[in-house]
């Protein structure tokens, strides 16, 4: 592979801003990494696993730069624009990997300065962990990365960020910033918000202890406690940013919880066993498109006493 | 390892008969295992793989058996038990491996005859797939089983039953019925339920379409639709068998629910984070307990492109 961009910035140094680096070194897409985080204790992990050249300020990280992707949680993006906008290159491209678009349109586009290419986008990719120390090259291939260019914006830079996302090993869409919102606050924002409901109620009971949650949490619970450990800071902002969005896929969710609930009350067996039915499909429809394993249990290699 | 009961019938020949049968040759449990299931395909297949002697009728089946295990989906009990009562042999373990209990304790013991000894258990283990072909020998290896022994059950007969569920790999523990089925309306029951309604309202979208939510749904989505993918049959019993519990439980995630809810309309975000906090330390526990991987995103292999 070739390299892409010459000189790329990474603002914020968590699990996707390391992924992203491992990902450019293994590919060679781009001569120089530098890369910034607020937080001087981050900074020395990034530079004692060698991620990229840390710098000690944003601007000096984003200086020259061809690509500066911010990588900080959605509700810090306005105040890092303001640090860092007087000091992009004209002709740079700009952009982040925030998982709500409009609200980050809104936060960055009054900073950014004439001749800097802003194109927001999102690769649909994570772990629950978090921190450099988590990152790793392989985050992104076989997944989604969403583009969302503005109106008007200059077809030859957001092909050249597809392809700079493809050489990751993604797959890329683009899509405007609205629908984008909508859909992942049912392919992610939503299910996270039940994930932590439901992990929480567990947590919260004084007649079932925590030991027994914990022993006996293979029958079902343990799947939602992965994506209920996920960052607070990054989710409090999607929620907080992704507002709308999210409220509405909530009411249509507790409106079928509600009927669900009603046909238990109830004892009406057919109407349960038609919507479990129905749901399998699902399954299948995301294992034959390659997004998740066939394999029972996720694979996972617990089981045994080792 | 010794052989624990010298024959031992199984009722319903799925996913935990399968598993059973194959524990019990790996450990060398049984002298003989017989079976039986309703349905001639599902005999069919269990020849084939050779899970067991399988016979044309459950009478048949439970013949002189020293333990028999009724491995039928809760609504089903009662008349599996029916037919099967007068065939049992005095002195023998009559268990099962039903989600919920008290509802089992309710269809099964009328039908009881003298001599033999009922002892209801529920190993803590399965995966979202169903039918004979998905049993494994290693299932239950780690897992928990809970046996929910009746006032005045004979001790030694629940000494041999704990020590056989030992032998298949479980760690084993003794619960009164009425906490059985609240531990599992919070750790099993609810969490599918809410698991199913999320999958089925993603389904249901009309302004996002089901190649998105399957194209995307490595952002969280993909992990509801692995227990959302169980078996319908199995999962509506336990729902109408334990509605009280469930209920209960469901009131209070919905309490929890609509507190975050509130939270996010009003941009709450103190709230929020100290809750995402908080539901970091249940997942901690159950790593530590060996009860799921630390390995992130499950050790999911589908990262490849290959």
């Amino acid at each position: 592979m070739a390299v892409i961009y010459e000189k790329v910035a990474l603002i914020g140094l968590g699990l996707i801003a390391s992924s992203l680096a491992w990902g450019m070194k293994r590919g060679g897409l781009a001569g120089e990494i530098t890369g910034y985080a607020r937080s001087a204790e981050t900074r020395d992990i990034a530079r004692e696993i060698d991620m990229c050249t840390v710098c000690d300020s944003a601007c000096e990280a984003v200086q020259d730069a061809d690509l500066v992707i911010l990588c900080v949680p959605v509700g810090a993006m306005d105040s890092v624009m303001a640090e860092i906008a007087p000091s992009l290159r004209p002709g740079a491209t700009l952009s982040d990997v925030g998982s709500v678009k409009r609200a980050v349109i809104s936060a960055v586009s009054p900073h950014v300065p004439d001749g800097v290419h802003f194109i927001p986008a999102h690769p649909l990719a994570g772990t629950e962990h978090s921190g450099p120390r988590s990152g790793f090259a392989e985050l992104f291939d076989n997944r989604w990365c969403i583009i969302v260019p503005p109106e008007g914006a200059d077809r030859q830079k957001v092909e050249e960020l597809a392809s700079f996302w493809r050489a990751l090993g993604s797959n890329v869409d683009e899509m405007d910033a609205d629908h984008h919102d909508l859909v992942l606050a049912v392919t992610s924002h939503t299910p996270h918000l039940i994930a932590y409901t439901m992990v929480g109620v567990a947590d919260d009971l004084g007649r079932v202890t925590d030991s027994e949650i914990i022993k006996y949490s293979a029958a079902g619970f343990r799947d939602f406690t992965r994506i209920a450990a996920s960052d607070p800071t990054m989710w409090r902002d999607v929620f907080l940013t992704n507002k709308d969005a999210t409220l509405e896929i909530l009411g249509r969710f507790t409106e079928e919880l509600f009927a669900l609930q009603r046909a238990i009350r109830r004892g009406d067996g057919e109407h349960l066993h038609d919507y479990f039915t129905h749901t399998r499909a699902i399954r299948r429809g995301i294992i034959e498109a390659g997004q998740d394993t066939a394999a029972p249990n996720f694979g996972r290699t617990t089981g045994g006493k080792t």
